[in-house]
């Protein structure tokens, strides 16, 4: 192409008249065309005075596309002399030194791992692939075996295949997720207004790796007395809730390639970010004093113990005391970390509330992790942990460094909202009406079930276990509620050894309005009496 | 002990009077005799009448404590009996069938790897161990020297050795800070304030792992006609900022010992996240067309390749048009991913702004990283990416199994800001301002430094590199300001390989008032001139 022929070339292809200004086409028809080869690196552009009188536009339309161009590398000006195409094709020589291209089957052996954790036979806590409320309750599950996954890692495969995260957060009777409609969002909104009214610049920029102080010291006040936890404010740090806590641990206290011990069933959550830092799980199962310390298991200390002793999750059994107190003996004398996980003692409806674990711990083996998505909302996304003293500056910088920590300006207003008691006084109602929703969700199950169904779970928290009759699918039955709208999870899919896993459903009472309960309930009974024999 | 002993020993300790309620004592008592075997197992603790009498206490104080230690397992209830002390003593048989603890020695092997890292004798890309405004800049950095560390991973340890987060977050002239006190913070609380009058349960409740879709939408818009970023709403994915982004596509792309390019130097960030995620950084040395291809390295195709096109983080150059081209082609022709970090591009000062690498590509090689942290304010902890359209559910997929999103009640906020119009007048009006604070460093330095100080990086962003001689001490220089108040980041600290680092210091001017630059800059100098030889 020469000099005559870019105005011809641009001629042609300009749309005058069009939705697009006359320099932005400009500028894209020569960028393309160089691009493309139809215009030549060291071609010498037309002056932009010719070049606007050939396309009947103004010179400023065409020193516009110029400047773009030059300064993105395009064009050079070469100074008295004129402007270039600059040479900017990648030499393929240099292209062709590098080795050949990976084999597209080193690729799509993730479909392959994919393929193999569907079918359950992946020794070492693989949870099952086909659930209801997760991976295949969407697209994205049917599209990973579909091979256009191939493009993940076989990590990033495996972490798309297990029980996960529902694409539906808000419904009778998902699991886990408080009633955020009771939240005082009017109390939130005023404490909020007055930061922002006049906001300090601390509260704004980067957070120091711990959180904001004030939340801090209202955490640990509100440990101390709730749930015995024995702790100063200096060994809080702020996260973004549990999952970050988690993998904070992992990788300060881990090394790639250590053992976790987690309890068989357990949170999906908890299995994924150990396995994505790197630690191997060791799932152990659970019986009514919660976790279970089999000899064979105690012959190897692992590097981590991953538990729920106040309300297993999400079977719900506290962790009997002789349990405990072995527990943290072998943690003392193994150096092994055991990390507590108490999402949600606040709520506890029989009996005094229970103190944790770590205030039982006196050798500081226990990091003990928190969140505010049961007591307040699970959008907040503030959780916490508190380590033993002289880590505590550790954790704090490498929270900072590994997740680049803020939101003082949240943390502020949720320090107000416990320092002003909206926060023990809103736990104290919500417990009330969780009790009561409980207790109206134990009665419509009796109703419809009578004794074919087991209820475990119960004493604490926002959901309960309900136990099927051996060899009850009960992911057709998830999967049949959904249809109707009813959402739970089913118990099986928390298991990471399928030989061990029991039949059942999650359900959450927490959120569904105590009137709609027993009509609720008697709809997803339809589905589980198509699946069970029910002797009610 | 006996039952009567119980008595005499609880009569002995109870403190009367003290702050403790008596209930509360008599619990805490009577669980650690227990605890430390003074009442053992077995044992049948008094009637709760005989005992209230005996220690002259109401009844229902001998009841709460019985029952709080009856439900955590230190005292059982017989039914028609009475109540025993309980066995939890743990089977130190059962222990000692565990292998030997692990020897201490293996545990301080960190040690012994931090210190081989602060010699900077490590291959790979270590950072440097000893910079101001990071480890070395508090107490941290001593104490893992110390040994005290010892009970840190290596890699937990590898990640507090190296350049990063500074415990000072907002003063001149801190890198990578906005001017937060110029952010329309009433503005933000009356649109806050609007969401939270009647709030959503949808947006207090866990994230779908892609983001509130308005936000995705608006985010879109901005980067299609300010970044020239080809994306539709459906591939924008927000995280909680770069650091999560990071983590994402490392972990759904990548498999842990993959390898990675990243630019020498470079982002602290980057090269700690990358690390955590398990892939190995390989370091390329930057000049003045951003990160190099050395033949040799092209002839082994990573995984991944993280640049800064836009604005090399911290030197400053624009990746030219020829070494893009040559990236892309050569992604696309081995399979590898290249992500591109945009975290500042919005403020450009001289000449158009640059199209971004992303909109460049036809191959859905690129993964695009951008952050309101540098255009809002840090503290938000929002960020995005855009990623290949068939990829981004499973990346919104991955992104709630790992980090388990929400802040959707955020997200909200920002979309409002940014769909009336805020947001793009709020950087309009920034980028007028930092013009002005940039143009003010320049003088400064010329009239302190004259020739002795090279600028770089002054075209685009928050800051400037300011370079100076071979074999400046940047690092004493950085200790010395900061003595003073005046925070800086020595250049040297952001190189992998001691052997490319060259000194300087990154200076931050947007958050600096203007008035106050000349002086603070006259502040800086001295302790440049300290260790420079300046000819002015």
């Amino acid at each position: 192409m020469s000099e005559v022929s870019i105005s011809d070339y641009l001629l042609t292809h300009l749309q005058r008249g069009g939705p697009v200004p006359m320099n932005r086409q400009l500028y894209a028809l020569l960028r393309d065309g160089i691009l493309n080869r139809a215009i030549q690196p060291g071609l010498q552009v037309p002056p932009t005075r010719a070049l606007a009188a050939d396309l009947g536009v103004s010179r400023n339309t065409v020193t516009y596309a110029y400047d773009q161009l030059i300064a993105e590398g395009y064009l050079e000006a070469r100074t008295g002399d004129g402007t270039y195409v600059a040479d900017t094709e990648p030499n393929m020589a240099r292209l062709s030194a590098a080795a050949p291209a990976r084999p597209k089957a080193t690729r799509s052996a993730a479909g392959t791992t994919v393929a193999r954790m569907a079918s359950g036979t992946v020794a070492g806590g693989v949870a099952r692939g086909a659930t209801t409320g997760s991976a295949a309750d969407d697209a994205v599950g049917a599209a990973i075996d579909s091979g256009a996954g191939s493009a993940l890692s076989s990590r990033g495969a495996r972490l798309l295949s297990g029980t996960g995260a529902s694409s539906a957060q808000w419904g009778a009777f998902m699991p886990g997720i408080p009633d955020i409609t009771r939240f005082p969002h009017a109390v939130w909104s005023k404490l909020q207004a007055r930061h922002w009214r006049r906001i300090a610049p601390a509260l704004l920029t980067y957070g120091d790796g711990a959180g904001y102080p004030p939340l801090r010291e209202a955490i640990a006040g509100h440990l101390r007395t709730a749930r015995a936890v024995n702790c100063t404010a200096d060994q809080v740090i702020v996260t973004s809730g549990t999952h970050q806590s988690i993998q904070l641990a992992a990788t300060l206290l881990g090394e790639a390639g250590d053992t976790a011990w987690v309890e068989d069933p357990c949170y999906w959550g908890t299995r994924n970010v150990i396995r994505s830092s790197g630690l191997t799980p060791l799932p152990l199962p659970v019986d009514a004093e919660g976790m279970q310390l089999p000899e064979e298991a105690l012959r190897t200390p692992p590097r981590f113990i991953f538990v729920t002793p106040s309300h297993q999750y999400p079977l719900g059994p506290v962790m009997s005391l002789a349990r405990r107190r072995l527990l943290l003996e072998y943690a003392a004398r193994h150096n092994v970390w055991v990390v507590e996980d108490d999402y949600d003692s606040e709520f506890r409806y029989s009996g005094p509330p229970l103190a944790s674990l770590q205030g039982l711990d006196s050798n500081e083996r226990v990091i003990y992790l928190g969140t505010f998505s049961k007591t307040l909302f699970p959008g907040l996304r503030i959780g916490f942990m508190v380590v033993p003293a002289a880590l505590a500056p550790r954790f704090a910088r490498a929270n900072a460094e590994l997740f680049r920590d803020g939101q003082s300006f949240l943390h502020a207003v949720l320090a107000d909202f416990i320092n002003e008691g909206h926060f023990s006084s809103h736990v104290r109602k919500m417990r009330q009406l969780y009790a009561e929703r409980l207790a109206c969700l134990q009665a419509a199950i009796r109703v419809e079930l009578g004794d074919t169904a087991t209820i475990s779970g119960s004493d604490a928290g926002l959901h309960l276990a309900l136990g099927l009759p051996a060899g009850t699918n009960d992911v057709a039955i998830s999967q049949a509620a959904r249809e109707r709208g009813i959402l739970t999870r089913p118990l099986s899919a928390y298991y990471a050894d399928p030989a061990n896993a029991k039949p059942g459903l999650m359900l959450g009472y927490a959120a569904v309005p105590t009137e709609n309960i027993p009509m609720l309930f008697a709809e997803l009974a339809k589905d589980i009496r198509a699946q069970v024999n029910v002797c009610a």
